[in-house]
């Protein structure tokens, strides 16, 4: 029986080599936005060959959202929400929305993440990584018509909602219980993924 | 006949006390909030009367507006909307915010206090200032119940719309015709102002 030999792309010095790519990858989104970096330019920045990024990180969407360190993979926490197709789908994005945003241990890194985007410096992330890479797949995985119109409709309520909530904490908006701002804007997003366009 | 007297507070040196009143209101407003801060201690952070204040500007608001130095009076701008009363006021004052927002002469200023207020120092001038100096009393004009809550609930749309149309330019939101972003977000306002609340 000969011993198995080690997987590629495992050896000493791994956490360091993680580091770098992280480290490259999130300079790279930020300067180039999503659509204009390469998973290779990631690994040439950080001195190693793509195919290690692949192996530690995944698809190029993977390491998109470990660069921006959200606390919970949104495509996971949506997938039972994306399952059930548009009808409805609104309320349900808002209470998956708002269990994460609601959860002090998430709300925090998230605030973190909120607050870089809105800098001049975090606009790309959001314009450029997270609408595309992120809610616009939502978006097509959902099944809505035009997602590439509805999605960012419905990020202007999103984005406009977090703001007011748990960044500036207005009231009575961040006081409100989550049940009344379902009542309150699960209509808004319903009508932006599925009323009618002009 | 006698010569008419000078008018108070008419002096040499104005424009400069002009300039040391609005500097300690734009201090004072952003490190205290709107209701925090008196004329009287702009006033006295200017080191003249209150009166001269008031002389200068009129009321508190009037000083608050100059301070933000708004290119536009959005009282002035949203009266003949109020005075319609709240049926149809949603479509009626996003056509006025359009208006004001599309034009690139005054979109360049707002943009600047727009980033102004999300920086984090700027945060109380939209909190504790252009939300109950402003958009609260255009509530209250506009007649509709409840403005403390209809109010806000109108800013997270309308401030979700600022950040995706004009600071991030984020398409299709940005290039949208206007009477596409009527089409889209009148009903959206509307229902905030006159729709069920929870």
């Amino acid at each position: 029986m000969t011993q198995a030999t080690p997987r590629r792309g495992r050896r000493p010095g791994a956490p360091d080599t993680r580091a770098a790519i992280l480290a490259a990858a999130r300079e790279l989104f930020a300067a180039q936005g999503y659509a204009g970096t390469s998973v290779r330019s990631i690994g040439a920045a950080a001195g190693v060959d793509g195919s290690l990024v692949h192996h530690y990180f995944g698809t190029k969407d993977d390491l998109f959202l470990a660069a921006l360190e959200l606390p919970v993979d949104p495509r996971e926490m949506l997938a039972d929400v994306v399952a059930l197709g548009p009808d409805g789908a609104g309320e349900r994005m808002l209470r998956v929305f708002l269990a994460v945003w609601d959860d002090p241990e998430l709300r925090l890194p998230l605030l973190g993440l909120a607050r870089n985007m809105l800098e001049p410096s975090g606009h790309r992330l959001l314009t450029e990584g997270f609408l595309p890479a992120i809610l616009q797949p939502i978006g097509v995985a959902l099944g809505v018509d035009r997602p590439e119109v509805r999605m960012p409709l419905l990020a202007t309520q999103v984005v406009g909602l977090i703001l007011m909530r748990y960044l500036l904490e207005v009231d009575p908006i961040a006081s409100m219980p989550a049940e009344d701002v379902v009542a309150v804007f699960a209509p808004t997003i319903q009508r932006y993924l599925t009323g009618p366009l002009p």
